[in-house]
């Protein structure tokens, strides 16, 4: 179905069909008909149910297809088992969309999963398409359609406004309007997309940045189903001018999953899922809170470049919280300019100057006010500004909002942090598109989630290596774990500079290479089946002599013998042991939501202790891998942090966008890690390294 | 003035005269008698005012000293210069307690700090208290004396409760009434205490202790000023039942301070604050909504041991966010037992039990929801519970609680997070003293702040080392950095085990000694002028030969005089260099705020970049030593992470007790510091050190 005459079907059908609506009772089936007719909806009403004639004052029929068409919508709240059976009578009947409310779905167990294919195969057959299972329905607020047995609307009066929203969570469409219309803020379009069976997020969202009434998108996630379709919508929705702000739990997950890689141990799934928000354009909440308050921040706004922010305050209490939030947050509260000081107090101006700027109780009087505010929003050395209003908001929305009015449409974001509770101001200024925040700490959350939004970027699409010749090698490797040699064919293929080195069978073969290779020297076992060859014994250091050299082979041999009796050993492999200013991990990583990734963090055992680690979508360019290196905290020393000698991170980041190169190989390999790379004041060096092929 | 008298003066005055009242427009001075009495003060109402007859219906007078006593309580609100005299006036009518609302004083500038001591003098001769100045007032509900003229009394109502408030920030008292009225939290007496110039929080804190009303104690603080009072309030808070909650800003300001002492950098005041509070038994929130949450949670509790959290909801949605925030905060969602789940599928129950356990839409029936939530409460693998309503709460508040009644008074601490906004169930909730969590943000940060709370912990009082021996080589110094040898004549008495070493004036003289230190060895200039040695170039590692050693002493000596030519050289110190299997920092430092600390981290540049540090007041016992050594992440691997060697953490735990000992001394030293203390296998090894002494 064409993406407008599903839209339409969605929030403006033409008549729409509730199955297994009935008039009895308080639950759910009743409900629904009730809200769909006194929120406004002014089609027809069509009850599906064989127990009853009528329903409420609606003409009841047994079948769908019974009832006279046509019915673009269909809302079934009938048992899962009869629910395949009802698409197929939608199918009939000429429905086009019909929105599961039912559960026990795939959601459930494996009879809801069966279910659940044979209702997606009944749809595609009869051209049904379906929103859900197991969601709580579709809401269209202009013209009103809300179909839907959600409980919150018993809610009096449902306002419209410009958001949409698409919630994986059903129960929080309902939060959705409750917060909102506290807060003053209304809605366009709300769809509870459940199971996601067939209507995705991404397919929802492209109607909504095709629809005129809704000018932000507000989502609760809680995975990403179609990251392709996901990362086109999102880029849309900003090349059109409507900020996709998302709230997405799995934050504290990343900690908890540790995969053979050490890439998955340091990055996780969930700063896999910041990157993809970053490089799509995205915008992304920390607080449930700051998903509110971020529509009047972004609306009608593009990422900006100056991130310091001007905090004004007539409350130096509730000013300083947002100061101090604002810092925990890693953003810069900014005083204003020194001649702009000057110019307040040569006005007979009073201001207490500094990380916040602070109005004080003398300089509480409006032309100060006034005044202050102009010098903030005149600064060239801020890019945003907050008024932190005391106790009058509590009872004078007016003056809270007035000083502010001057500066509607101004291009520097603004908004107020309400200290008291003063919800009739937040409800005032919401009337007048400036955000007003309700805490603190949400403040703070917005304002970085504000500050670290970027246009989409595209990925570079031509490699930059011959892919063929990373290709060789890892098509003749039988196992999924490539061995230490394989490993350095495909990274030479990278051109990826390695550590001088030498495959041999036995402490004799390595003392006739010996000289090749040079001491100091390092020995490590090599078996697939030892992932981690220092917990084995596997591994010899600081090797100086021959004789040091046959005792070391000898006696990894007996280590990994008696740690892993069945492992294969498949050699030794020596190597100029390599000293340089700092050892680094990259990584790249096949995210299972994502996709292709890739990583930079500290190496060694801290880089998984810390989690301190860049991540980006692969592949990456130059450029990215530069700006990566620089968000590792743990990479200060070879920046020239304390006057340290600085690494090459030219090398470094050549060596970033070399790996990341595997993602043009499509899904081949899943993981591949460099583990440590040796940074060197010129030039970087791989020590160790890891690849899987994808199985 | 007794403590009991104070308490009196400020909360139950027989009169308050209002100085600088006035009846005329609708700035301070007019509103504070208008709030008096509005809210239902019973006392005389004595207006001050010498260009006045009559202030409304109530006669005023030139002078408080004219006026009829006794007057108790006099809210001073004349301009700053004037307030000296007018507390002399005060003294002479016999007031017991002067709020001063007056602003410019010590927060201002020299002139305000010169009339702020004046004032303090005056009210000292007189035995007149003294609130603030530069603060909002005095407000005690029951019975009623609103001593303010802070404008949310024009709130209609203020009800009457058991919480009682503290708070730094004048404007603040305002939003403590009108968040917590929102929310029907009540308090009993709140205080602003300005620049704290006399009347201090621990003093307030003592009354409130002492006030059968108050049964909490909730704080707003920008800085502790009487550490030793504040910390004798809390531990008899403690003992009394009465727990002491803090909001404290100063956060972000911890990374900006830097010192010539490494720990400073690392450990900042604000984790200083933090071993604090900890110590004394108070409990500290991040978010300002935790701190109202905090009130019924932890109301009538003390710590508890379990710090697992059942997490139950009929929102998956809003009980994912939760579980997902209590994960980012460090804490433990736990599914139920599998006995538990079982006995509820053969009860004929349903529940999805995992971290989160969800009700779902299938369970949502009343005996299902008790059943559920009786098992979550009678678990022994949780310690506390969470119940997570979805939209239900919105409407129906009895819904939401009355499954939760059951469990009042039950041992486990419990409350409700609440998705919609839900205000009337909030309400509801704080009318049963079930604590209402606004947002699972708040609701996480409320949870860990209850969960770290512990019971006051006595400092050691006996030192353990010999003190005499300490002191010597601190007094013969004559600069206030020790210089290496100065520092290890501590150390040595302190008991901390040292590298092998010997200073000598020049390279000559290091060859004649190299033979008692042995090879490797390490070398470094010896001068208190150059604390930062090796960005001086000022230190050799790893020499391995008496020709590496000759060359290495004068190469340093070369360096130092080029990095800064001014500096002394003291000579040259020798010393082995030792290998181990961690370098750790740990540190000594006289916190400007809350006096000797001791800050255990990871050694080397690494241990400023990740602020991975623990901190306790100092000094500590050995068990206080090996839990500081467990906080620290980046001592994973001497803990025998990933099955690494364990390096011996009683001897480290020792050390770290050895050092704390300089807080026996008083404040003879300002920062002592171990960087690095080589963590053996067997055995701990001090091999840089600095010392300051206070000055």
């Amino acid at each position: 179905m064409a993406r407008i005459s599903l839209g339409k079907a969605l929030f403006q059908p033409r008549a729409v069909a509730m199955i297994g609506a009935s008039d009895e009772g308080r639950r759910h089936h009743a409900m629904a008909p009730l809200y769909l007719e006194k929120h406004g909806y002014k089609g027809r009403i069509i009850p599906v149910n064989p127990k009853r004639k009528k329903v409420y004052k609606h003409k009841c029929y047994a079948s769908v297809s019974d009832a006279p068409g046509p019915i673009d919508h269909a809302l079934v709240m009938t048992p899962a088992k009869t629910v395949p059976g009802v698409i197929r009578d939608c199918a009939k009947a000429g429905v086009k969309v019909a929105t599961v409310f039912s559960a026990n779905f795939a959601e459930a167990d494996a009879e809801g999963i069966r279910l659940q294919e044979e209702m997606v195969e009944a749809a595609a057959a009869g051209g049904v398409r379906i929103v859900g299972p197991n969601c709580m329905g579709v809401y269209c607020m202009d013209p009103p359609a809300i179909i839907s047995p959600n409980r919150i609307m018993q809610i009096p009066k449902i306002d419209k406004g410009n958001i949409g929203v698409i919630s994986q969570s059903g129960s929080l469409t309902g939060t959705f309007v409750s917060r909102g219309q506290h807060r003053g803020l209304a809605f366009s379009k709300i769809v509870s997309i459940g199971n996601e069976c067939d209507v995705s997020v991404p397919e929802v969202g492209e109607i909504m940045v095709d629809d005129p009434k809704t000018k932000i998108i507000l989502m609760f996630l809680e995975t990403i189903r179609d990251a392709d379709g996901f990362a086109a919508m999102a880029r849309r929705a900003f090349a059109k001018n409507k900020p996709v702000v998302v709230y997405k739990i799995g934050r504290s997950e990343a900690a908890a999953e540790f995969t053979a890689s050490h890439t998955g141990a340091i990055a996780g799934t969930d700063s896999a899922v910041d990157a993809f928000f970053k490089q799509h354009g995205v915008i992304r909440v920390r607080h449930f809170e700051s998903l509110f308050e971020m529509t009047y921040l972004a609306l009608d706004r593009k990422p900006i470049k100056n991130k310091n922010i001007a905090v004004i305050a007539s409350t130096g209490g509730g000013g300083g919280m947002v100061v101090d939030n604002l810092g925990v947050n890693g953003l810069s509260p900014t005083p204003l300019p020194k001649e702009a000081e000057q110019r307040i107090f040569d006005a007979g101006g009073v201001v207490s100057n500094g990380p916040l700027i602070d109005i004080t109780l003398a300089g509480a009087f409006p032309d100060n006010v006034k005044r202050i505010l102009r010098e903030a929003f005149a600064a060239k050395n801020n890019g945003a500004v907050i008024m932190t209003p005391g106790s009058s908001a509590e009872f004078n929305p007016e003056r809270t909002v007035t000083p502010l009015k001057e500066f509607l449409g101004h291009e520097k974001p603004f908004g107020a942090a309400l200290i008291p509770e003063a919800a009739d101001t937040a409800r005032l200024m919401s009337s007048m598109k400036i955000p007003a925040f309700k805490s603190p700490e949400s403040c703070a959350d917005a304002m970085r989630g504000f500050l670290e939004w970027e246009a989409p970027k595209p990925l570079p699409k031509k490699p930059t290596v011959d892919l063929k010749r990373i290709a060789r090698p890892l098509n003749s490797a039988n196992n999924s774990v490539l061995d230490e040699s394989q490993c350095q064919r495909v990274f030479r293929a990278l051109g990826i500079g390695q550590a001088k080195s030498a495959v041999v069978a036995s402490a004799k073969e390595a003392l006739r290479k010996a000289k090749s290779i040079g001491f100091p020297m390092v020995v490590k076992v090599i078996s697939s089946d030892v992932p981690h060859k220092t917990e084995a014994g596997g591994v010899a250091l600081g090797i100086e002599s021959r004789k040091e050299l046959e005792a070391a082979v000898k006696r990894i041999a007996r280590n990994v013998k008696k740690f892993a009796p069945k492992a294969k050993i498949d050699g030794f492999l020596m190597q100029k042991m390599e000293a340089g200013l700092a050892e680094v991990l990259i990584g790249y990583r096949v995210d299972d939501i994502v996709g292709p990734t890739i990583v930079i963090g500290t190496g060694g055992i801290l880089s998984e202790i810390y989690s301190d680690a860049a991540v980006r979508l692969a592949p990456v360019n130059k450029r990215t891998a530069l700006e990566m290196i620089k968000e590792v905290k743990g990479l200060a020393p070879i920046r020239g942090y304390r006057g340290l000698p600085k690494g090459d991170l030219d090398a470094l980041a050549e060596a970033v966008q070399q790996l990341s190169q595997l993602a043009h190989l499509g899904d081949a390999v899943a993981d591949a890690e460099i583990n440590p790379l040796i940074v060197k004041k010129k030039g970087v060096v791989a020590v160790d390294g890891l690849i899987v092929k994808n199985q």
